[in-house]
């Protein structure tokens, strides 16, 4: 059955933002998608073609939801590896794999798998919890990285002396040594089943630190030649090494010698490839459809420079959310809103972003700037 | 209220392409869409937020449809007008404005427009039916067409001389006089509540004889500046003397004496600019929310050349769709497939389109061409 016949189904694990623009490609492609989240008010829920509010963690609800699908996919990572495993073994195609999930949803094995791979990343020590952070002193200053169910800067924390411990995990994680990096960068790959690869151009992200979320995002990254061919290349020998089915976005650092140390990756579409929906030849969701579809990648290549801007919800404002500045905003050229449909805003929550294209690359770094001081996400 | 609350609501008037391809934009500004179509199966039936299936001719059904909408907009002009009249009156926003769609509806009443407000357009007569071709036989060759109901290439005929009688409608109509053109070009005009207007680049659109429908469109059109410069001023005359808040396609005949003459014009989302999704800064779809939400009109200019082809059911073939090729098109760098979600396919029936963009417009040219040949509709 062809991927645009009315009968067959792609099950999507996840209904937020991520699932919201992966449907928004799908329609181009008549790909019927069905959306499991356990939230009522989920982006995803008035425009997926079916949504079921269920648990993503759950083994029953995953089974119950996956055993008439064709094709299985995620949007998050925290999801039920054991269902997913028992729907694969039924003959339901899920990518990305369940194994390859199964490594990543642990920071622990993550990095384990970086060792075995010969994967370049920054020294560590996995810990069961505070107490060994004592023992590890030699150690700081690192990252503390709660092997499980960190999401969106949550579960991360630097722990930079023992003055630190208090706001410490006292939970299994990873101590990753503090890396003195000159940027963050990222790249993304995709992989379909037949083994083709297409890695997108290399993008530079800047982190709102209080938050340790991405504020913004450069595409092209303004680094050499060498860096962005060496990053590429390890992008591509980490989604090779996984062979995983889907797009991968490894997040990168590049340290002030130039060293490329992998941070982490991620096995589905990411905040740092939002520039791709207008600012190269293929959106990351639809390069993501096409390669869990076993069809031929698109091109990666950049159109325009771009720079994304996340709209991050106000610090303390909770509630029903209210936007001021859209209308100077949308008065700005080449500038695309991408509003992901929450209804309440928190501190810090990604209530959508901004991509600025143009044809001069500091323009648009101009723009989002002013961008970012006129548009603000509050409570009513 | 503002659009992005979840309480406001669009409705559409019509659930075909036009309407899918601007539910796929409205997701990405929260805007909510309620949609109305006669089709159990319309394109939009899935993904919009809400589909009522009914008859959009029918002034009962229109009103229900419409009595709690925030703002009302159609995909297609033959719609009861009366009820969008009173709806207007009620205090629903309406837009194109009714008295707009009732003088496009009707191509009689459409010529007679641009005579009145000095827009350059062909010769023509007014008829009630077909003995009055004989009575004007004078006015031979001309194009029929019928005044009112006709869409898509239907309810158009050429008549060239009195042997044609036979194939003529015998129905009110337009009675044009043929143009002899060296090319058909559109402008897309977008104009929202408070005047603010913007013109789309001119583009060439390349007719499928048999099925007199457009097949291939090229951006950028290659005419002199001089001649853009006119066709553009032209398509912002037509928009304002509408007083139009919408978009509207203008659809143009450039004439070998170099005179350009208004064809006809659609107060919606056009064929004619499909290529703007990828192609333009602001794709059509887009640009007509912006206007009829009274937001800042977005740049509509040109980021790379694009040819469009518009994907049509092959000749003869009739039931389950299937598409061949497809897989070999999706290899082709920058080329982007839309298909409609149309179920079932019939000879000429727009089933999707593809758009080329490269940055070398003729390089575009031959891989449309090379699509054309490989992309087929037929039944199963």
């Amino acid at each position: 059955m062809s991927f645009y016949d009315k009968k067959f189904t792609l099950g999507v694990l996840g209904g937020g933002q991520l699932g919201r623009m992966l449907i928004q490609d799908a329609i181009s492609i008549n790909l019927r998608v069905s959306v499991l989240d356990p939230d009522e008010n989920a982006p995803c829920k008035e425009i997926a073609h079916e949504f079921v509010q269920g648990d993503f963690k759950d083994y029953d609800t995953v089974m119950n939801f996956g055993r008439d699908k064709d094709l299985i996919t995620i949007e998050i990572e925290h999801v039920s590896i054991e269902a997913l495993k028992d729907l694969k073994e039924m003959g339901v195609k899920v990518y990305p794999q369940p194994e390859v999930l199964e490594v990543i949803q642990d920071k622990g094995l993550q990095k384990q798998f970086y060792t075995d791979n010969d994967i370049p990343t920054a020294p560590y020590k996995l810990i069961d919890g505070r107490d060994e952070i004592t023992r590890n002193s030699d150690f700081l200053p690192c990252m503390q990285k709660m092997r499980k169910g960190g999401y969106d800067g949550k579960g991360v924390t630097p722990v930079r002396s023992l003055e630190d411990l208090s706001t410490a995990f006292d939970a299994p994680s990873v101590m990753e040594k503090m890396v003195d990096f000159e940027k963050e960068i990222s790249v993304i790959v995709a992989r379909n089943p037949k083994g083709q690869v297409r890695a997108y151009p290399v993008v530079e992200l800047e982190f709102n630190p209080k938050a340790n979320l991405v504020e913004f995002l450069f595409c092209p990254a303004q680094i050499s030649n060498d860096i962005e061919a060496r990053a590429e290349q390890i992008a591509i020998d980490v989604a090779n090494a996984f062979q995983v089915v889907g797009l991968l976005a490894v997040e990168m650092f590049l340290t002030k010698e130039g060293e490329i140390l992998v941070n982490e990756v991620a096995p589905r579409p990411h905040n740092s490839g939002h520039q791709s929906i207008e600012g190269n030849y293929t959106s990351q969701f639809a390069q993501h459809l096409r390669a869990i579809l076993d069809l031929p990648l698109g091109d990666t290549g950049i159109i325009r420079p771009t720079v994304m801007l996340n709209l991050l919800g106000e610090e303390n404002h909770t509630g029903a959310a209210d936007y001021t500045g859209l209308e100077d905003v949308m008065a700005m050229d080449g500038v695309y809103l991408h509003l992901y449909g929450k209804s309440d805003t928190k501190s810090y929550r990604k209530m959508g972003h901004v991509t600025v294209m143009r044809e001069d690359a500091k323009e648009a770094h101009r723009i989002a700037e002013n961008v970012k001081t006129r548009l603000k996400v509050r409570s009513k």
